[in-house]
């Protein structure tokens, strides 16, 4: 077989020590690390609560390591106003009588592949099924190849105060403490803002990926979940930053099934002051054309 | 790792028990219990008669046991009228160019995970690969758990006749017999409609579960296949019941690509007469928010 | 168990020597083929370069053998305009804001099952991750099973000479070099137009395949990728044959997000006088009912 630009020779050593990984049974890559000192990034078997195998990747290396990739949020189209791919808010259409829309931060439906993840919405068992302390995020630019996410990342950074132990040990419990969904709540009413530490990019490059507008009712150096914007739509995450003010849908992901007509998406109102202009309200083009990596440990 | 209040700790112990069940090499659940003795339920390998591997669960103790999960119908927008998710009728709107819709009671198509089977519509390999004589049928609470679906199930049945025999040994191919398509023939046209056996439920509780106007013109007792309505619409099954009238579409769920205006998806009307009202023709709450999982012996 | 009409008592031996299949490690049909010359065509599994593991069908014996099944093109309704299920063009109707549509001819993204790829689209990782030097493509009819997928097809062909050097090694990347996008150019600007050999059919028979209007703007005796037609928009595949003219909407398949209002779809234009009815520009019935399955090798 010849080489080819972009395509390296099989490195059949490399193959099968990369295939003895999926030896271990194990809940999270945490597991996989304590209890078989596993240092290398990538992809791992991991096995549910019930016995279900999946694949998914480990990032062995940031601050200790041991975290799990659980989920992307991919935006597939900016233009889509909750259409086909928008799983993590709504693909039913911007539809009051959905107020969960599609449900799937609090429910245990799953979607593709680890090494689509950043080419498409991305949601394994371990969401659901992990028993975590805290949560790393990795925005990574759309359809970047997995080897070269940690380098390609724009941001990446983790919490360290093992908030999680109050909120049912991941994600999936802790939506159903917060629910993300339409009317179900005030502007007043968001879920935990837990401060970060960083681990690529700081308090003031997190500030630069939204836009003008935004930075002026955030604060950055925070991971926020369930904020609701002042038409009472409720979004999941808000990644690096902590609301002041209640225009959350232009710097927060995720979200029940309705929002106001113009803004129904995973990234709801990311391109409100027009696409990757970086003014107004609107994020910059490289927050918008990353997808957002979960990881939990 | 901290115990928190929804996650147990992990059992390494039973993890590997679980994961031992994985050097099986069968084509359903039977022959693992046939050739194993296994009487454990939950997540089994299986393979297709290509060499196809893929997980579900198996029942190995409802009635002898040896029962697969093939499928399960998920009504994720009671609102949706064929929009994304109704796999089980249409996904390209109430469409009378699309009689048969998705197709998926007689494709080879599959989707889902078999934890998932709760959250959102599901289909593996099984649904066509498996010789089978008869099914059972759990209505499974939405977003419930794998480990309890037995216990949450609100409705449990099996036929015990060997039906299938008569139909080419799976839904597959008992529905190439019985097309599920709009227009296929009026509502004498009906397929078989086959005595079942209670595992949890009777025929008063099959009764109450749908509205009361539809009480009145189906027998309890029965599960049907391919009911066709005043309309002309084909619907797949009418589970519990046999209809005596031709409004099968307030009680039998699937479908073709085609219904009265106000009633295409995967639980075509069920919510006629206000949703959860359990009044006229709407089916009760709780089975209009529970999934139906399809079993194969 | 009982036998049935249609499916096959199961056959353990046969069972237990393809899942032996199961224990190569390599990252395409090619490389089991040369180092551990299996000859049987079926299900394998592979291994991408970054250790993730995916069943996919091998070819091991058409033209030398090696080839491995990386996708198929199915078309679920030839009248969705861009609808669910148009996963080759876009899933987001016709939109001029989209003009690279879902893009999954140049991203990560995956979908379906190896014994689905009659019955719905498909992708697995092969696509973007095995280096290759020629394609081999089979049209099968929908939802013929895989057992009969080479007996079934209407037209079986490869390359031969070693094309996808010059172009990255595989489609993921020549469709970065020729973008499958919208307004990206003209009709002159198309992609490579390559000889192929017959497996199955010849010239004649590929001319045939569609409409009569068709047949007097192609040569058959190629594959050509990335057509544009008269319209501006693109087409990723013109199977079987080199496009003279400019309508090449009736004859390619796949697509980026905007064309001609009438025409948006995994088989743009294939009904335009009519379905089925191998008449003007229309496609015969046979060619729009078949799936179209890539091979590389």
């Amino acid at each position: 077989m010849e080489d080819t630009e972009n395509l390296t020779r099989t490195n059949f050593e490399q193959l099968h020590r990369m295939s003895d990984r999926f030896k271990y049974i194990a809940r999270s890559c945490k597991e996989i690390l304590d209890n078989h000192s596993e240092r290398e990034d990538g992809i791992y078997y991991l096995t549910t609560a019930n016995g279900m195998k999946y694949q998914t990747f480990c990032d062995m290396n940031t601050a200790g390591g041991g975290w799990t990739l659980v989920a992307s949020v991919h935006e597939n189209s900016i233009y889509g106003r909750c259409t086909v791919g928008d799983r993590w808010s709504s693909q039913q259409g911007n539809n009051p009588n959905l107020p969960d829309g599609d449900g799937n931060w609090s429910n245990r439906n799953t979607f593709g592949l680890v090494e689509s993840a950043t080419s498409d919405d991305y949601k394994n068992p371990g969401y659901y099924d992990i028993a975590a302390e805290d949560v790393s995020v990795w925005h990574v630019p759309n359809n970047f190849p997995m080897e070269h996410w940690n380098l390609a990342a724009i941001l990446r950074y983790h919490t360290e105060n093992r908030f999680l132990r109050l909120y049912g040990g991941n994600l999936f419990n802790l939506f159903k403490q917060f629910p993300v969904r339409y009317n179900v709540g005030s502007c007043s009413n968001r879920g935990p803002a837990i401060p970060i530490v960083y681990d690529h990019g700081n308090m003031e490059s997190t500030r630069n990926l939204y836009g003008p507008s935004s930075r002026k009712e955030f604060d950055p150096g925070f991971i926020t979940f369930r904020a609701i914007n002042n038409e009472l739509g409720a979004m999941a995450i808000c990644s690096g930053v902590k609301p002041r003010g209640c225009n959350s849908e232009h710097y927060c992901i995720g979200g029940g099934g309705y929002f106001h007509p113009d803004q129904c998406g995973d990234f709801p109102s990311f391109d409100w002051d027009r696409l990757g202009r970086d003014q107004g309200w609107s994020a910059s083009k490289e927050m918008t054309e990353s997808a957002v990596l979960l990881f939990y440990r």
